[in-house]
């Protein structure tokens, strides 16, 4: 587990390598507030999500992701959280590398990739969508949907009506 | 007025070689779809604005815009449209060159820059932030702004609650 011994300043600085790969520019300071998520399972190799928020209002919200060779970010819903508010709706656009995406649906036949072995009963959607650098998928609210970084890695953008992480559902009994 | 002349397409080409340098990638389709705005002046050398949307929900909304070298988008802001709803508002993130964004405010002393002079009298935001790659700032609902990019052009990400483009209002009189 060698993400997890690095110092979340080494983390980031990692982060930042991805987002230069994608010519994604970001001033020093907010290169440390770039947010290291191992979803308390201590195992960020595999599991995680690293993240800076562009912005977040009542109104909107805009964040760059990166997620490291072959990192799963785990399944989970944004549901409706306030009175007619159908839950997050978040759409990704890909700047690098390729992001296997997997949403509730017409299962795939042979998914090209798998979730980490040991926690493949909290991963139940399993329609592929595979995205590279250019494409765009948005997902609806209330759905379910994890996602995994090929070989290289993947930088992708996320616009979405705003992000309260604390409402998400994770289907992971231990998130 | 030289990109007056230009068919459509022959512009798009040329939006799309400024998003290359800032990296953003675009197909074929989505290139046919840029909007080559003139804001009806006709004078677009001077005057336009030209933007790729990557999404426009009723909930959020995303946009890639380029303004070519010194090109002005003229000053607007977008009003409340429905009850409740205080107006668009909007975050610029620049990718590539200078955007000299004028605001609502304190006048700046010194701008840097000058609307086109016969369209003086429909310019009044005078609050000058200077933006270059990597810099953003947020508009409020509901305030006057311009914008006009440096000698190399500009390329920016606009991050926003949804656009109604039908509901701004332009200062000039013939937009
Ligand atoms: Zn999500
Ligand atoms: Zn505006």
């Amino acid at each position: 587990m060698y993400l997890n011994e690095l110092p979340e300043r080494e983390v980031q600085r990692k982060v930042n390598e991805y987002f230069q790969k994608a010519d994604v520019i970001l001033s020093d300071e907010e290169i440390q507030s770039i947010e290291v998520n191992d979803f308390g399972l201590n195992r960020l190799d595999e599991v995680g999500l690293q993240l800076f928020i562009y912005i977040n209002t009542d109104r909107y919200c805009a964040k760059e992701w990166v997620l490291f060779p072959r990192q799963t970010c785990p399944e989970h819903l944004h549901p409706p959280v306030t009175d007619g508010d159908p839950g997050k709706e978040e759409t990704f656009r890909v700047k690098f590398g390729t992001v296997y995406l997997y949403v509730e649906g017409e299962p795939t036949e042979h998914p090209k990739v798998q979730p980490p072995e040991r926690d493949q009963e909290y991963f139940t959607a399993a329609h592929e969508i595979i995205l590279t650098a250019g494409d765009q998928y948005t997902i609806p609210p209330n759905t379910r949907h994890w996602f995994q970084a090929g070989e290289a890695g993947a930088v992708t953008t996320e616009y979405s009506s705003p992000s309260t992480d604390e409402h998400d559902l994770f289907t992971h009994a231990n998130i």
